[in-house]
C-alpha cells in the first residue's frame, strides 16, 4: 500500500457515530420482505420479496444522499461522489438475499451499514478524495441454478455464456431468470469493472462461526476467505428386492455413500495430513428411495474447505482415492465430477492494515481469524485489494432462523467500517 | 391333514396342460397396461392403466367360465363351482399391480397361472369338490399411503379404520383412494372372509431371488415367509453452516446416518448373531439438503427379513442399542418407532406336500426355500393354511424393468398349481 506521504489523522471523532437503532430498524424491516411458504427469513433470488426489498433498498440508498443505479446483471450501486473524478472508485457493500429457511444478518447487515457509512459522510459534508460506491450484490447465496455469487461474479467477468446457459429444473436458463427481473443479460460482457477504476473493497459481514463469541472479542479482522472444493459423487450399483436380494449379492448404492459421508468427515478431522479446514456432505439423494428397495444409485455433493491450498489439494486427492477404492470393493460404477476448485483467497495488506487501526481507534480488542464462508469479496478480490471484517454471531450459528447479532455490534462493526474507509480513503493505492 | 381314507390318484395325464403361449400372450397383454410417465412396467394401486387392466383381468376371468365378482375393497374374485356348496373354497392368486419401475411377472404369474387352471378345468369338465375361487387381490406393491397388501388385509380383517384413515403427501385418505376406484370401504367391516369357509390357498409366484437359477431347479416349494420389523429412525442435530461450523461442533445427522446404515449391513451379515436374514436401507431424507448446509435432520427407514424369528429380534434390538449410541455420542436426538414387526410365517404342511407331491408327478426336482419377499399368502395365513410356489427369476432380478421368467417356467409353475389344486380337493380339511 503506498500511503500518501504523511498520513493524516483521521480520528472519527470528528464524524457521529453509526446510529445503532436506525441500523437495526432498518434490519428488521428488510427481514420482512420473505417468502411466506418458506420457513424462516426466506428472501431467495427471483422470489417476488426480494424483487420488492430491492426497490425497498435503492429508496434507503437515495434516502441516504447516493445516486443509485442499477447494472446489467442487477446489482444495486450507489455513489457518492469523491473530491477527485479521475482516481478510482472505493467500494463497500455486501448482499441482501438469502438461504432458504435463513436469517436476518448475513449480508444484510452489509448493506445496511454500508448505507450507513455513506449517510453519514454525506450529512456531515465529509468529503472523499475516492468516490464512494455502496453496493447491493445480486443473488450472492446458491441459487436454483446451482452458482452462487451472481452479482459479483458478473463484474469480475466471470459470469459467463456457460453459466448463463444454465438450467433450473424446469429447463429454464439463468440468462431467462435474469432477464425476468429486469436485468439485460445481453450487456453482461461490458458490465466488468476496469481494475483501474477500483481503489479497494471492503465488506461487513457476521462471521457465521463461534470463535469471536469464544473469544469474548466483537471485531474480526479477516485474514483470508476459504477455497471450496465441490464435488458431485454418482454411484451407481443395481436396485434389488430387499426381501430376496442375498447381502453378498448387493450393489448397494446407499451402503457405499455411507462411506463416502464418512471419509469425508474422517479426512477433514485427521490431523495426519496437517492443517484447519472442514468437509461436509450436505446434500445426499438415492433412487429409487423406497424402503423395500435396495438402492441402485445415489448422488453425494461433497465440499471440502479451507484457507490453505495444500490441506484442499490433500483432501481431494484422498477422497478421490477412497471413493474408488470403496466402488470397486462394492462393484459400482462411479463418476467424481469437482464442480468447483476455489482456491483460498487472500485479504490485502492495505486493508488489514486499515481495519486493525480503526479497531483500535475505537478502543477495541480485534481477532485475526480466516473466514469458512466465501463471500461476494472473495470474487473481488481478482480485480482489486479486499478487506473484511467479521462481527459475532450468537454460537455461530447461521444460515437459519436462529441467526443473531446483537444491535451492539451491528452499529460497532459499522463504525470499524467507516473507520477503515476513512484510512484507506488516504492512501494514493493499495 | 385329513385326507379321505383312500386317497385315489390324481395324475395329471386326464387333463391337457397349461398353454404356455396363450399364458405368455395374456401377460405380456398385461403388461401393456402401464403408467407412461414411469420407467419400466409400472402400474400402481389407484393409478389409471391398474384401473383399466383390472377391466381386462375380469373379461379374462369370465372369458375363461369364472362367475366374476369384486368384492368391498375391490379384489377380484372368479367363483368355480364344485360338486358340494357346503364345503369350505379352495382359494388361488395373487396380484395384478406393481412397484414403480417394476417388471412383468411378480404377482401377474398367479393370476394369469390360476385363471388358466380354472379354464382346464372348466373346459374339460373336471368337476372339484371344493368350489375353486380364483383371486386378483388388490394393491399388493406398496402404495403412497405406506402399506401394501390393501386386498388381502381386507379379507383378513386387517383393513381396519386406523389404517382407512392414512393419508398420502396431498392429505387424501386411504378411504378416499378407494371410494375413487369404485370400492366401498364403508361394507369392508362385513367383507372379512369367514375362516369355516376357507378349504386353503396356493398362490404361484416368481422367487425374486437367484437360488433356483443357481442350484439349476425350475421349481421351489416355500417353507415359510419371512417375517418383515421396519422402523423409521429420526435424528435431530442441527443445521449449520458448512463453511464456518468447526468440525468438532457439529451435529450432523447425516453423518449419524451414514453409521445407522452401515450398521443394518453389518447386523445383517454378521454371522456371530446366527441364522439367516437381510438388512436394509433403502429409503433416507435429510434436511435441509443443501450441500452447503450441515445436515440438521435425517430419516432413515430400516428393514430386517428372516424366517426366523429370533434372527429379527437379535437384530432389532442390537440396531436399537447401536443407534442410541451413535445419538449418543454425536449428541443428537433420536427416535425410533417400529411400524410393522410382523413374524416368519410358515406354509402349512398339508399345501407343502400336496405342492411336493404335484411337482413329483411332473418329473421335476424341486428346491424347498423360504420366501424373502412378502406376499398376500402372508396375510391368508392368518385365516386358512396357505402353500406357495416359486419359479425362477433370472438372476434374481424383481421390482425392476428386467425382472424375468422363461415361458416354459411359467406354464410348469402353472402346470405345478393345477396338480396341487387337484390335491388338496380331495382332502377334507387341510
Amino acid at each position: 500500500m503506498a500511503w500518501t506521504d504523511t498520513v493524516p489523522d483521521v480520528a472519527l471523532s470528528s464524524l457521529p457515530p453509526p446510529d445503532q437503532d436506525r441500523l437495526w430498524r432498518q434490519l428488521m424491516e428488510l427481514a420482512e420482505f420473505r417468502e411466506l411458504d418458506q420457513p424462516g427469513w426466506t428472501r431467495r433470488l427471483f422470489s417476488e420479496p426480494y424483487q420488492r426489498s430491492r426497490a425497498w433498498t435503492r429508496d434507503l440508498m437515495e434516502a441516504a444522499g447516493l445516486e443509485v443505479q442499477a447494472d446489467a446483471v442487477g446489482n444495486l450501486l450507489g455513489r457518492l461522489a469523491g473530491v477527485s473524478s479521475d482516481v478510482p472508485e472505493l467500494v463497500i457493500g455486501s448482499h441482501t438475499d438469502t438461504v432458504a429457511g435463513g436469517g436476518r444478518f448475513d449480508g444484510m447487515v452489509g448493506v445496511v451499514a454500508a448505507v450507513e457509512v455513506a449517510r453519514l459522510l454525506g450529512q456531515t459534508g465529509r468529503r472523499l478524495r475516492h468516490s464512494l460506491l455502496v453496493v447491493d450484490f445480486l443473488g450472492e447465496e446458491p441459487n436454483r441454478f446451482g452458482i452462487s455469487c451472481v452479482g459479483s461474479a458478473a463484474v469480475v467477468g466471470q459470469l459467463g455464456e456457460e453459466l448463463l446457459r444454465l438450467t433450473d429444473e424446469k429447463g429454464d436458463t439463468l440468462a431467462a431468470a435474469l432477464a425476468g427481473i429486469g436485468a439485460s443479460p445481453g450487456g453482461l460482457s461490458e458490465m466488468v469493472w476496469p481494475t483501474q477504476r477500483l481503489h479497494g473493497y471492503l465488506e461487513l459481514h457476521i462471521e457465521q462461526g463461534a470463535r469471536l463469541e469464544r473469544e469474548g472479542i466483537r471485531l474480526g479482522v479477516v485474514t483470508s476467505i476459504a477455497g471450496i472444493h465441490r464435488g458431485v459423487i454418482t454411484l451407481v450399483g443395481r436396485p434389488d428386492h430387499a426381501g430376496t436380494a442375498a447381502m453378498d449379492d448387493r450393489r448397494d448404492a446407499l451402503a457405499a455413500a455411507a462411506e463416502v459421508v464418512l471419509l469425508v468427515e474422517r479426512l477433514a478431522r485427521e490431523s495426519r495430513l496437517g492443517g484447519d479446514g472442514v468437509g461436509t456432505v450436505g446434500r445426499l439423494e438415492i433412487a429409487p428411495g423406497a424402503a423395500n428397495v435396495v438402492p441402485g444409485m445415489a448422488i453425494v455433493w461433497v465440499e471440502f474447505r479451507s484457507a490453505e491450498s495444500k490441506w484442499l489439494d490433500d483432501r481431494h486427492r484422498a477422497l478421490e482415492a477412497g471413493v474408488r477404492d470403496c466402488a470397486a470393493r462394492r462393484r459400482l460404477e462411479v463418476e467424481i465430477e469437482w464442480i468447483s476448485e476455489g482456491s483460498p483467497v487472500a485479504c490485502a495488506p492495505g486493508p488489514r492494515r486499515a481495519i486493525v487501526e480503526a479497531i483500535e481507534e475505537l478502543g477495541q480488542a480485534h481477532l485475526e481469524l480466516p473466514s469458512g464462508a466465501s463471500h461476494d469479496a472473495a470474487l473481488l478480490a481478482q480485480i482489486c485489494p479486499i478487506g473484511m471484517i467479521f462481527i459475532p454471531s450468537r454460537e455461530g450459528r447461521s444460515h437459519c432462523p436462529e441467526e443473531w447479532t446483537d444491535p451492539e455490534d451491528v452499529a460497532l462493526g459499522a463504525e470499524a467500517l467507516l473507520g477503515a474507509v476513512l484510512r484507506l480513503d488516504l492512501a494514493d493505492s493499495l
